[in-house]
């Protein structure tokens, strides 16, 4: 598929300057892009390879126009163009409408027609697959999940009983979603198992990363409001609630009951402890564990900075010891302040 | 279903104080239950919601149960009661039993007449399932895997070649039992693969959450013992030993050869360094990195709270320079008490 | 099989001292060895066990030959010697070459006569084999994959479209290759999904463990150079770059477009930011965040060690005014030194 730089602006909603009809097929990164291909400048990192891209257009700021050697598309939001472009130029490949032969549907399964059902995929009975929904091969959809229109499960897949998914959800390899929840009583030291009878609802725009954890609820339901969207190796442990378009990056983890608002992000590594609460707009940093309930909005951060390994053995020993430092500063302090008023320093 | 309170009473081991012929079929949580429901409170965080429940009754501790505006079960451990009301009204769903026509099963596998093998599985040679197994849609058993009487592999799990699980024990989806462990050599810079040749081995009423890794042993055997509960997302290295009963959190890992006594907890996204040894009855708390052993019971603690930005980052620089503000601390001390003395501060 | 020590002193470049026609038919561990067992001390831990060991002949460094109470081979690299002769003593099994009957290839997938695809499997359309390729039961690899000579999938492994695999990789269960990154631009505070065209292009003897996850590229291709090997529970994010013979270990994470050297190792639970760059020969220590590129080979660490709970308590809350006792110290250090000029202490 090839368009022009005129099309391109206007399903992008950037301003052209340059040459309407120029032809545009793929997206290259700044340094690798050449003839036909389009890039784009969103982070300051990548500034200093625009004056030599080859690209034959760049998407950008106002502010990086004038130093840019080619055509260009300016935006006040050049990554948000650039998606999409990259929404045109590469749409998702349209899987065959159907059921595969080696998929096994159980009876009770509604599958709409224009659904897809890959190979040795199984479908549960009840389950309910609507419109336009593509499910890729090897996927496991047990007894009573809800896949809503036009959702798609990569390949490798498993929704548990119960799951339910909104519309357009796009959920990769490896991910689970409805597994049960870590309850347990404990009776004299053995731990006895709670069913988890609760559910994960999964909104409209959901999307969820490779091997990630989306666990049921326990009794209520676990609940990832429209547009969430959660990265690859995350946890989201049961009756959690997560807020609108609120994002959750790689190997990040919320525990059990917890309720993040919506417009949140949580960065890579980052875990939420169970039973908090997080206002909208909570932003919070890479490797960062929060610890209790934040009701206002901001960013947030506990990282622990990497340093040369002999910095960190003589200093780290000492944290232990950081209380006792504080109760001898101000012993000096008052000692000092004793010294001055001339009663010889004796506190 | 639907059970009498008093019927509940003498499952779940608790005092009824109410109409013992009342019927319950259900359970929720305090603030969503309603007529012909049973709710527990068994944290402190949800008493408020006491006062205004709609249950038909309530599981509670004799302190709660003067509050309490419906009929309840009081126990001494509510939680418990819980658990246990929740097994009667939420019995396991019995898979059909026999071999799904889509499964594939090696010749020499013994099946026992009692067991489930669902759709698309692979069951390869060797393999010993035991009576009433359930083995879910998509599962994969290598050679030689031995899984116990009444276990369940709930879907889409894949047990490697050797490992062998007791009986009753529970597995969920995306886990995968008996992968290699991570032994490299190292030749001039490159790194040369050590076959990983023990086993996976897991006691009976064990439980393992949904994408878990439980590495295969190097040479002698990784083993989880009786009744160990393992949560989502958590990594067991080679030859780890885990003692009876100790439960793991979600995200949480125990890199090789580490032995974890009994009755321990290892909260969410905590992680102990190999080659350590914990004592029975240690309890580690959220994202707290074990870096030694530890012979004594109780609870340890190594997680940084997150903080607004700003204090963090006028905070934390100063981590790399705490062992020379000690220092100068103590040569602040050492000069106070010279001046005191009367020889001028010179230390 | 059973060797001599002779010729398994030549296969592992070791040298022999005891008798060269012993057998040896398998490999054990210092302290459950017995007759017709090699073993191997690599490790200072265990040198307690070589004294009273059963084992038929040792493997170990020249400095512990002395106190060898059997046969030994004594080499320059005891745990790169062991390796060698696990290697022998256990190759990794044939799987019986062709195509499961249950496997569904597509027509215009290309699978060499000698590879081996198992039950179960899915291959996609313009898919590549090479030559002595073994697939596991249970893996799906989608469209115009390329899978490299003598490359091997357990069981339950995803390829996504257009991944590369080199030559005798390893790729374990549950692991997902080439799944989506985290691309994301923001409109007015919803997300909205960049398409990810880029490929995970994976060198040469690569190890990828269990539940795994190396997402493709956005638009240019993540990449791990020959030699790289990965641990379970991993996530490697778009656009990353692993040089030659790096090892990640269990739970480590890189964000996005991150660049990490060759011979580098990145120890448990260790995570690497985005953007940053990593020179070669860099070592991060278990549970380290690297925030910022490293140009410096050496050990880089951030861990804080787990302590009791009570010591925790009351040094932690301190972290976060740690800029204010410097300011302290600071003004203290000021006002002593203007005491001994006899200024009376104001600064």
């Amino acid at each position: 598929m090839a368009l022009t730089l005129d099309e391109l602006a206007q399903l992008s909603g950037a301003e052209l300057r340059g040459e309407s009809s120029r032809l545009i097929s793929r997206v290259a990164t700044l340094d690798e892009a050449g003839e036909g291909a389009i890039s784009f400048l969103a982070n300051r990192r990548y500034k200093s390879q625009l004056k030599s891209t080859d690209a034959s257009a760049v998407i950008l700021a106002e502010e990086d126009a004038a130093d840019c050697p080619v055509d260009c598309l300016v935006s006040d939001n050049p990554y948000l163009a650039h998606a999409r472009v990259m929404s045109v130029l590469y749409p998702e490949p349209v899987g065959s409408v159907g059921i595969h032969a080696s998929a096994v549907v159980e009876p009770s399964a509604q599958i709409d027609g224009s659904a897809s059902i890959g190979a040795n995929c199984y479908i549960g009975p009840g389950v309910i697959v609507e419109a336009d929904v593509v499910i890729g091969p090897g996927c496991v959809v047990l007894d009573n999940a809800f896949i809503g229109e036009g959702s798609r499960l990569v390949a490798s897949v498993t929704l548990c009983t119960d799951t339910r998914l909104g519309r357009r959800c796009l959920i990769h390899p490896g991910a689970v979603i409805g597994g049960d929840g870590f309850g347990l009583a404990n009776e004299e030291g053995a731990w006895v198992k709670v069913p988890q009878i609760g559910r994960a609802i999964l909104g409209d725009d959901v999307e969820i990363g490779s091997c990630s954890s989306i666990d049921r609820g326990a009794i209520g339901d676990t609940r990832l409001a429209d547009g969430v969207k959660i990265d690859s190796q995350v946890h989201v442990a049961h009756n959690v609630q997560i807020g609108e378009h609120t994002a959750l990056a790689g190997c990040s983890a919320i525990a059990g009951s917890s309720k993040v608002g919506a417009y949140c992000t949580i960065a890579g590594g980052a875990g939420i402890t169970g039973h908090v609460e997080l206002a909208d707009h909570v932003h919070v940093s890479g490797v960062t564990s929060v610890t209790r309930s934040i009701g206002k909005p901001g960013l947030y951060t506990g990282t622990v900075p990497a340093m040369e390994h002999a910095v960190w053995l003589k200093n780290f020993a000492r944290l232990r010891h950081l209380d006792d430092m504080v109760r001898r500063v101000k012993q000096l302090e008052r000692e000092l302040a004793a010294l001055k008023d001339g009663s010889g320093g004796e506190a």
